[in-house]
C-alpha cells in the first residue's frame, strides 16, 4: 500500500452508496488512499467495497446467509456492529488505517459509532450523522474524541447541500490524518484528576503547582462521561497518582442523577495498583440538566440552577451517609496506597457557610460513614479548611509529591496513536 | 493578508489561553493564518488577541466597562454572544475568514455556537467542547453543519490527552478550509422535500424520477431540526418547488412532541412565493425519543417503539382535526400555487390496513378539516392510494413537473461559501 495515508470509509453501501463514492473520490483527489467498508444489510452494493459486509460479519464469526435466514433484523444489526468493532481494532493494530470516516442515519450512526468508540483517543475519527441534532451526540461519542458532523439535510442523495457537508467531512478527516502525530516530548510523570467547576479553585492551584515541578496533569470533568473517560485512560495509559476532587458521580449513580459514571467509578485506580489521593469534593450534590430533567420525586428538594443545562441537587444526610459508605467500600479494595483528606468546612463552592448547599450535618454524615468504614492501612486526614481554600490545595500538593516519592511508576508511557 | 487562508480562532482567552495558543501554532505550522478572537470576560488575556473582547462587544454597540460596572454576568455573556455573532457575519461577508474554530466549556460553547450558527452551511466551522457528551449537541449545532469535537478531558491545560484532541481539531479545520469550494455545476432546478423513513418509499421514487429529468432534490429529515433547516434553506437559497411528505412537525408543535419545528412550519415557502405540493405524509403521528421521554399524559396512548431513540405516538381523531385545520390556515396564506394531494389509504408506513397506526376515522378527521378549510384557488386531489404506493409517487412527480412548467423560477442560484 506504499506510504500514502489510508482512511477507512464506513457506511451502508445499499442506501448511501452515492455518498460514499463522493467521499472516496474527494479523499483520493487529495492524494490519500481509502478503504471502503460496507455495513449494509439490505440491497446489493452499487460498487464493490474493499471490505464486504460478509467479511465484516466474519470478523465476529458470523455468516450473512445465516443471519438473513434467521430473519431477525436486530440480530443482524448487532452482528454487524460487533464485526465492525473487531475489524477496526484489527486494522488499527496492524497499522492498516490512519483515520476513519463513517456516515449514517439513525441505524448506521449507531452501528458505526460503536466501532469508532473502540479506537484510542487521538486516532482521527469522524461521523457524519443525520441524528445528532435531534437525539444528541452523547450516545454516539461515548467517552471518545469522535468528531460529529451534523448532516443538516437527510443523507439521501447528492445535492448542493449534502455535497458541501460531505466535502467538508472529507476535508476534515484528511486534515486530521495529515496533521500527524504530536512530537513526543519528555515523559513527565502523569497525574489524573477529577474536577468540576465547583472545585476549580482547588484543582487549578494544585495543577499549577504540580506542573511547575515538571509533572503533567490531565483533568477530567466529572459529569459521568468524564469519570468513565478517566478510568478508561487509566486502563490504557496509566498514571502515577489519581487525585479525586469530584466524587459526585458516585451519588449520581446511587440516586439517579444524570452524571453517573456507572457502578465501578473509583474502583479502577485501586484495582490497577495506582495510588490515590481522595477528597469528598463535590460529594454534596448530584447533577441534572435543565430543570425539567429533575424527577418528580426530587422537585421539592434543595435545587440550584447553575445554568440552563445544569441543575444540581443537594444530597441529604442519609444519602450522604450512603455515599460515604460506598466510597469506603471501593477504596478498601485498592491494591495501592490511598490517602483520604477531608476539608471539614465544605466540599464544593456551594457547600460553605452562606452557600446554597451549606449543610454541615449532611457533610458530617458522609465523613462519619467514610472514615468509620475505611480499613486499616488507609491514611486519613481531617482539616479545618474549605476545599477551595488555597491551603487545602497546598496540602494536596504535598500529599501527591509524597506519594510520588514513595510509589513505583504506574505510567505506561504509551501513546494513543 | 496575502492569499493565504485564514481561520478565526475563538475562545475565552483568560481561561483557555494556553489551548488557543497551541491551536494557533498548529494551524500556522501548516501555512495558514489565524485571527484570534477573545470572548473572555474575567481575567486578563495571557497574549494579545487579534480582536479583543472590547472590540467584540463594540460590534454589538456595547462597552465592556459598562457591563462590568453593571455586574450582571448574564447580561455580559449575552452581549458577548451577540457581538461575536455580528462580528463573524461581518468577517464572513467581507471575506476576511475562510473557516472558524472555537473551543469552550459549557458557557464558552454556548456563546461561540450562537456565532457559528449564523454562518452558512458549507462554511467550515468546528467547535471543541467539553459539554456535548453529557448535554447533547443539538443546542450547539442547531440547524447548521457545525462539526463538534468532544474534548474527552476537561479543557483545563495542555497535556497528552488535550494535545491530541486539539491537534486533531486544528487538522480538521485546516483540512476543511483547504478542501476548497466544490466545483460549480450547471444550475439544476431545485426541489426541496420533507420526508421521514416512514414515507421513504414515496420520497425516493419521486426523487429518482425528478433527478432522471435533471432536477436536483434536497431531502430534509422532518424531526424538528430538519423542518427548520429546510425553511432556512428556502430563505437563503430558494427552490423551485417544495414537496411536503412529512408534516408531522406540525402535530409535534401542537401536542408537545419532540420533533417540533416551531410555530411557523409550512409558512415560509408560501410567504416567499414558492409553489408547494403538499400531502398529509406522516401526519398520523408525533415523535418522542426513548420511551421515558413520552409524557405521563400520553403513556396509555397508541405508541410504537421504532428504535431505542424513536418512539412515535398515533394522533387521535380530534388531534388530527386540529392538524388539518392548522395546515389549511397556513396554506391559505401562501402567495404562490399550492396543490394538496391526499392518499386516502394512509399517510405513513404504519398507517395502512394491518399497520400499527391504522385508523381511517382519525385520518378522515384530518382530511375533512384540511379540505373543508382551504380557501378557493388551492387545488385538491384525493386518490384511493396509500402514500407509499408507487402510483402515488408518480402522481406527485407529474404534479411537480406541471408546477415547474407553470411557475417562474424561485431559486436564488447562490452558493453558501
Amino acid at each position: 500500500m506504499g506510504d500514502r495515508k489510508r482512511i477507512a470509509l464506513i457506511g451502508t453501501l445499499d442506501t448511501k452508496g452515492e455518498e460514499l463514492r463522493f467521499l472516496k473520490e474527494a479523499i483520493e483527489a487529495r492524494g490519500l488512499q481509502t478503504l471502503v467498508i460496507d455495513i449494509g444489510l439490505l440491497g446489493p452494493p452499487p460498487f464493490r467495497p474493499d471490505i464486504s459486509r460478509q467479511e465484516v460479519l466474519r470478523e465476529a464469526g458470523l455468516e450473512l446467509a445465516d443471519l438473513l435466514r434467521g430473519g431477525d433484523e436486530g440480530e443482524a444489526i448487532e452482528g454487524m456492529t460487533q464485526g465492525l468493532a473487531l475489524l477496526l481494532q484489527r486494522l488499527h493494530r496492524q497499522r492498516e488505517i490512519d483515520g476513519v470516516l463513517a456516515i449514517g442515519g439513525g441505524q448506521g450512526s449507531a452501528m458505526a459509532s460503536r466501532g469508532l468508540q473502540g479506537l484510542p483517543v487521538g486516532f482521527p475519527k469522524l461521523l457524519v450523522s443525520t441524528k445528532v441534532a435531534q437525539a444528541g451526540a452523547g450516545a454516539y461519542v461515548g467517552t471518545r474524541d469522535i468528531l460529529i458532523a451534523p448532516s443538516v439535510a437527510d443523507i439521501a442523495g447528492l445535492n448542493r447541500l449534502t455535497k458541501r457537508v460531505l466535502q467538508n467531512a472529507a476535508g476534515a478527516i484528511v486534515g486530521m490524518v495529515q496533521g500527524g502525530v504530536i512530537a513526543e516530548e519528555e515523559d513527565h510523570p502523569l497525574i489524573a484528576m477529577s474536577m468540576l467547576g465547583t472545585t476549580t479553585a482547588c484543582g487549578l492551584r494544585l495543577k499549577d503547582r504540580l506542573e511547575a515541578d515538571g509533572l503533567e496533569v490531565v483533568v477530567f470533568h466529572a459529569l459521568g462521561v468524564g469519570g468513565r473517560a478517566m478510568e478508561e485512560f487509566l486502563q490504557e495509559e496509566g498514571a502515577e497518582v489519581v487525585v479525586e476532587l469530584a466524587v459526585n458521580e458516585i451519588g449520581n449513580y446511587l440516586f439517579g442523577g444524570l452524571a453517573s459514571a456507572g457502578p465501578h467509578r473509583m474502583e479502577v485506580a485501586g484495582s490497577l495498583g495506582i495510588p490515590q489521593v481522595v477528597t469528598p469534593g463535590n460529594a454534596d450534590f448530584i447533577n441534572f440538566l435543565s430543570p425539567d430533567t429533575v424527577p418528580p420525586r426530587y422537585r421539592e428538594r434543595r435545587l440550584h440552577r447553575h445554568n440552563p443545562q445544569a441543575t444540581c441537587m443537594r444530597l441529604e444526610a442519609q444519602e450522604m451517609e450512603l455515599v460515604g459508605r460506598t466510597m469506603a467500600e471501593k477504596l478498601n479494595r485498592a491494591r495501592a496506597p490511598v490517602k483520604v483528606i477531608v476539608p471539614l468546612k465544605g466540599f464544593s463552592i456551594w457547600d460553605r457557610e452562606g452557600g446554597v448547599f451549606y449543610d454541615p450535618k449532611a457533610d458530617r454524615a458522609l465523613i462519619e460513614a467514610l472514615l468509620g468504614n475505611l480499613r486499616e492501612g488507609i491514611e486519613v486526614m481531617e482539616v479545618e479548611l474549605h476545599i477551595n481554600d488555597p491551603e487545602f490545595a497546598d496540602l494536596l500538593y504535598a500529599e501527591v509529591k509524597r506519594t510520588l516519592e514513595l510509589a513505583p511508576s504506574h505510567h505506561k508511557k504509551t501513546r494513543g496513536r
